[in-house]
C-alpha cells in the first residue's frame, strides 16, 4: 500500500536523532517539508490524514493540523475538498537548497563586494570590552549620573494614550525631533560659540555615524584627507571605510601642523580634526592654525569636519570657541555629541552642516537609518531646556578636574618618573603618562590586561608617525578608590616590565 | 591717545545694533576679538584693564573679566606680569573668515564628493510628514501599545546605582546586547523559521540601517541588482546611495518574477526581496519562486536580502517560513524590525548573516555608528523574554485582521466600485484599492491631500513597469470611526475627481 511506504518514511524522518530538542509542531512541519524536497512523496502524491498521521507519530492531531495549514500557506501541500491532503501537483522546484543547512556550511567564503574589504578589520579600541575597568578612556562617570531624576523626565513624557505620548513612540522628522534642535542651536550658541539655525542641525545615531555620514558626502574614494596622527581611530575607520587616501598630519601642542599638512598633502580635499581637545593627546587647536586651516579650506574648496567629541570638560580657562563659528557657515561641519556629558549608551549626537548641504545631509541621514529614537529625542531636549544638562555638565566638570588631579598625584606616588610621566591636560577624560624612550607601550597595556588593568598604548592611536611611547589612563569612571588601587597595580606592572 | 582710540572703537562695536539680544558676556568677547581681527588693535598693542574696560562699557568688571580669560584661553590676548592686557604678538592669521557669517553665504554651493549626488533625492513616502492622517501605510497602532507595562519594564531595569542599571548607560557590544541577540534567535526560530545563532545576529538602528549596511557589503557601484517593481523606496534609496544599477523585475501573486528576472538582468549581483509579504502588494512569494532564487544565488555566487518587515501580521493561514530558513545559510541576508511589533519612533532592528560574513557586518555596524542604545537593548530584551510580545503581536494580530475588514467594508459601503476597488490581502497594515484603468493616482492623492486624507499612490513605488493606477490605504493605525469618517471623505474626493 502506498500509505504505508509514505507513513514508514514520514516516522523515520520524525523519529530521526536530536528531533527531541525542536518543538513538536515545527518537528511534524520539517518531516513532511523534508519528505517532499527530498522527493519521498512526489508531487501530486497523496498525504495521510492528519488523523492518521496523529496516530502514527504517537501526537495529538492539532499539532498536525497546524503543520499542515502552515504547509498549505507555503505552498507544499495542497487540499482537495473532500478527497484529502496532496504534496502540491504545481512543486517543480530544485530542492537541494532547501534544509541544505546540513549540508551547505555557512561559514563557506562567498563573493563580496570589492569595497566590502575596507572593514576588514577596525581598531580593537573600537570593539570595547563588556567590563568596565580602570582606566578606560573616553569614559563618563555613569554612576554620577542622574538616574531617578532621568527616570522621571521619562515618565513625565510617555504617560497615558494621549496624543503627545503617543506621538513619541511614531516618527520624528528625518532630521530629528524639532524641539531638540531648537535646544541645541541654543546650547552651541551659548556654551560653543556655533552660529547657526535649527534646520542646519541633523541627528544622527553618535558621532561616529556623524563621521560616517560626512565622509561618503564629502570626499569620493581615492580624495586624501588629512588626519591627525596620532588621531581618533573612529575617523580613521570611517574614512577607510569610505574610501579616503589617509593623510597622517603631525600634531603638536598648538594642534594640527597645518603647514606641514599643506606640505605633505596639497590635495586634500577635507581634514577631520578635533580642535578644541586633540584627541588622544587634549591640546586645543591655536588660534593662528584655525585662521590657517580655514584659509586653507577656502582657497582650495575643501571641507573640514569639527569633531568636538568632549569640549564640555574643560578644567582650566574657559571653553574655546568651536571652528565652527569662526567659519563662514560654507566650510566646517561640525559634529557634537551627548556620549560624554549625558551617557554613550544613549547613541545621541548632532551634526551641524552648512545651509548649502542641508539636504543632502538630511537624505543621507534617511537613508543611513531613518530618524534617531524620538522618546529619547524628546527626553534630551527636556533634560536640556529644564536646565538638568548645564547643571550636570558643570557637576561633572567639577568631578573630572578632581579626578584627573587625583590620578595624576596617585601616579606620581606610586610610579617612579623614570618609569612614568603623567602628563595631564585641560580638557577630557584621559591623561597621557608618558613611557621612556624605546619602551613597547602595547607589551605594557598586554601585562597591564593580566592585572586587570585598561590602559590604552598611544601608538595604537598612530598613523604613520613615531611617537614616544606613552599610555593613555581614563579617570572620568573611575572614584578615588579605584584610581589608586588602579595605579598601585600599574607600579608593579612597570616595575615588573621596566626592571 | 591710543587707548582712547581702542576704546572708542570697542565702544562701537559693543553697541551695535542688534547687541541686545546676544549675552552680555558673549557681547564683550565679540566686541573684543572682532577689534583685533579687524586690526581695529594691532598686535601687541595693549588693551584696556578690565577695570577701564567694564567702566567705558557701563557694565560689570567680572563680565569683562570672563570674557578676557576666553579670550586668552583661544590666544587672542596675552597677559604680561605686572603690565596689562595685549593682543596676543603671536597673531598672524588672515582674519578673512573670522566672524565671516555676516559677509560669506552659508548657501554658496561648495565642492562635494561625486558620489554625493546619489543622495540627491529621495522618495517623498521617506520624509514622513510630522502629522499622521489617515490612511498612512506601514503605520501599527500606537495607540494600543501598552505604555504603562514598557515604563514599568523600563523603570524596572534603570533603578538606582547598581552595575546592572548603571551599565545600561554604558556601551554595548557593536553587533548588540548579547540577551537581546539570544532572544531575537528564539522568536526567529519558534516564528519566522530562521536558522542561526545568537552570532549571527547584528542589531541595527532600523531596517533602512540593514539594507544599507548591506549593500555597502554586498555589491559595488555598477553591479546590477533585483529589485520588486512596485518595491519598498527605502531600499530603492540605499540601492541608489550603494551605486547599484537598479534591476526593476516585475511581480505578480507569486512575488517576484524570478524567470524574467534572470532573462532581463543575467548579471545581477543580489537581489532584494520582501518575500513573506511583497511591499506594497501584500503577495507572499510561492514555494517554487523561492526554490528559484535560492538555487539562482547558489549557482551565480550572487546576495538575497530578504526584507521580512512585517510578515507577524498574516491574517490568514499561518506566518509563511522565511526564506532564510529555507537557504542553506550562505546567501541570505536576513532582516527583521521591531517597527512595526513595537514601534516605529524606537529604531530597532536586526540582521541575521551568514557565519562567513559576521565579522565584516559587525564592523561595518561599528563605522556605521558604533551599536544601538543599550537600555532600549535590554528593555526590548525584557519584554520579549517575559512574554509580553508573543501576546502583543497577537493581540495586534486581531486588531489589525478587524480594521482591514472595516476599511474594506467602509471603502465598499461608501465609493462606488466604479471608482475603487479595495483588494484586501492577508498581511500587512496597508490593503491597496484599483482605481478605474488611466487614472493618475498622484493627482487623486494630492486631492486627498486637500481633504485631510493621505492616499499613497501606487504609481509612485513603481521604477519602471506601467501598474493598473491604485491607492495605498493604511488601517493599521486608525480607529473604526477615522476609517469610516475617511472613507466617506475619500468618497467625496474620487467623485469629484473621476466625475
Amino acid at each position: 500500500m502506498r500509505l504505508t511506504r509514505v507513513n514508514s518514511g514520514l516516522l523515520d524522518h520524525f523519529n530521526q536523532p536530536g528531533g527531541q530538542n525542536i518543538p513538536l509542531q515545527k518537528r511534524v512541519y520539517d518531516t513532511i517539508a523534508r519528505a517532499i524536497l527530498t522527493r519521498s512523496v512526489g508531487t501530486g502524491e497523496r498525504l495521510p490524514s492528519s488523523r492518521e498521521l496523529a496516530k502514527i507519530l504517537g501526537i495529538g492531531r492539532n499539532t498536525v493540523i497546524t503543520a499542515f495549514e502552515q504547509l498549505h500557506a507555503e505552498g507544499f501541500i495542497e487540499t482537495r475538498h473532500g478527497s484529502g491532503t496532496y504534496v502540491s501537483a504545481r512543486l517543480n522546484g530544485n530542492s537541494k537548497n532547501y534544509f541544505g543547512a546540513a549540508r551547505e556550511d555557512g561559514s563557506r567564503a562567498v563573493r563580496l563586494a570589492a569595497r566590502a574589504s575596507r572593514y576588514a578589520s577596525v581598531a580593537a579600541s573600537l570593539r570595547s570590552p563588556q567590563k568596565l575597568t580602570a582606566f578606560r578612556i573616553n569614559m563618563p562617570a555613569l554612576d554620577e549620573f542622574p538616574i531617578s531624576l532621568w527616570n522621571r523626565l521619562g515618565k513625565s513624557l510617555l504617560t497615558g494614550r494621549g496624543p503627545e505620548s503617543v506621538g513619541l513612540l511614531g516618527e520624528a522628522e528625518p532630521a530629528g525631533y524639532t524641539p531638540l534642535r531648537e535646544a541645541i542651536v541654543s546650547y552651541l550658541s551659548i556654551h560653543r560659540g556655533v552660529v547657526c539655525e535649527p534646520d542646519q542641525v541633523v541627528i544622527v545615531a553618535g558621532a561616529q555615524q556623524g563621521l560616517d555620514l560626512s565622509i561618503r558626502l564629502l570626499i569620493d574614494p581615492g580624495d586624501v584627507v588629512w588626519c591627525e596622527d596620532p588621531g581618533f581611530p573612529g575617523s580613521v575607520a570611517a574614512l577607510r571605510a569610505g574610501g579616503a587616501e589617509i593623510g597622517a598630519v603631525p600634531v603638536d601642542k598648538e594642534g594640527m601642523d597645518v603647514e606641514a599638512a599643506k606640505r605633505m598633502f596639497p590635495s586634500a580635499r577635507l581634514a577631520v580634526i578635533c580642535p578644541s581637545s586633540q584627541f588622544p593627546l587634549g591640546y586645543t587647536m591655536s588660534l593662528n592654525r584655525r585662521l590657517a586651516i580655514l584659509e586653507w579650506a577656502r582657497r582650495n574648496d575643501s571641507w573640514i569636519v569639527e569633531d568636538d567629541y568632549d569640549s564640555e570638560f574643560r578644567y582650566s580657562g574657559r571653553p574655546v570657541r568651536s571652528l565652527q563659528g569662526m567659519d563662514g557657515g560654507n566650510r566646517v561641519v561640525y559634529i557634537g555629541t551627548f556620549s560624554k556629558v549625558l551617557f554613550p549608551g544613549l547613541r545621541l549626537a548632532y551634526l551641524v552642516v552648512p545651509r548649502s548641504v542641508v539636504t543632502l545631509f538630511v537624505n543621507a541621514r534617511i537613508v543611513a537609518g531613518r530618524q534617531s529614537p524620538t522618546f529619547e529625542q524628546a527626553l534630551v531636549q527636556r533634560f536640556m531646556t529644564s536646565g538638568h544638562l548645564a547643571r550636570h555638565i558643570a557637576r561633572m566638570r567639577r568631578i573630572y578636574s578632581r579626578r584627573q588631579q587625583v590620578l595624576a598625584e596617585a601616579l606620581r606616588a606610586t610610579i617612579p618618573g623614570n618609569h612614568l610621566q603623567p602628563s595631564p591636560g585641560d580638557t577630557g577624560l584621559q591623561l597621557v603618562a608618558y613611557l621612556p624612550r624605546n619602551t613597547d607601550d602595547v607589551a605594557i597595556s598586554l601585562a597591564a590586561k593580566q592585572a586587570d588593568l585598561e590602559v590604552t598604548p598611544l601608538s595604537r592611536m598612530t598613523l604613520r608617525r613615531k611617537i614616544q611611547p606613552a599610555l593613555l589612563l581614563g579617570f572620568g569612571s573611575f572614584s578615588d578608590r579605584q584610581i589608586w588601587a588602579g595605579s598601585k597595580r600599574l607600579a608593579r606592572v612597570l616595575s615588573e616590565q621596566l626592571g
